[in-house]
């Protein structure tokens, strides 16, 4: 039997998992799981960013991010980074995780995440509780050994990796 | 070793997995990947739909749309309303899913989907290569025997289940 719910916190909790990464901006680190494809050509993603946080204020003057993809191996340095802001503490410094230089931006790429996606901004829209900063892409780099069945998907306090194979 | 990747579809595949949702507008259903929580509060969920799609003038008409979140049970029913288009197909009758009258939209909700979420678009965006509708969510369904494992997760081909809760 369907319940007629209308709390939306109910609602979204419907949605088992997305997958979360680590956004850089400059030097500072934030996880991020409001992070959506939004166009495939030109290719676009885009990182939703409540104003109150500090990487809002970073990205409105750089104008770029880079997601870095992490693995389970990186579970306690994602729940650091999600949990923290970068306005009090060096993530970098804290995590023990590792600058390396980006190809086309400034800001700096975390080496132990097996992906790197360079983003420019190009649009910012606001909608409801946060800002959209959509970039698009300008460069990438993938690690060779890198294995998707290991990245993290999350969603309302649960960390995941991906699921079984459906036919 | 990292290797440089400028191909977006690849770096696009590093993402392992989204909820994938039947959308009803009126009484056309079309299965979709491209959604996003675009806001808690208000609570907006946002579906990127190209302007070819038959979908796309449906709801440019009626500002609205259900959110119908499927079970692996109704995987062929999911991977068909992907496949074809609503201007060639009636989908309710060649799939035999069940039209539901909706709480508080026009459109119908998909009675053999264990959650309904009712939207009113609240905002448009064209973001690259397609339109984003954002709809306040207004209602909703839940079945009392609705567990979140069994929905459907999909990307770049591959149907999966949620995947293991790491800790």
């Amino acid at each position: 039997m369907k319940v007629n719910i209308t709390d939306s916190a109910k609602l979204f909790s419907t949605f088992a998992s997305f997958p979360t990464v680590l956004i850089t901006v400059e030097e500072n680190i934030v996880t991020v799981t409001l992070i959506h494809i939004f166009s495939f050509s030109p290719p676009l993603l885009g990182i939703g960013i409540k104003p109150e946080r500090y990487s809002y204020s970073l990205i409105k003057q750089v104008k770029e991010f880079v997601v870095n993809i992490p693995t389970k191996d990186l579970l306690k340095e994602t729940m650091f980074c999600g949990a923290k802001s970068g306005r009090n503490v060096n993530k970098f410094k804290e995590t023990g995780l590792t600058k390396e230089l980006s190809l086309s931006v400034k800001t700096v790429s975390i080496k132990e995440c097996p992906v790197n996606i360079e983003c420019k901004v190009v649009q910012e829209i606001i909608s409801g509780d946060r800002t959209w900063f959509i970039g698009e892409i300008v460069n990438g780099r993938i690690a060779e050994e890198y294995n998707v069945e290991n990245s993290i998907q999350y969603w309302r306090g649960t960390y995941r990796l991906p699921g079984i194979i459906v036919k």
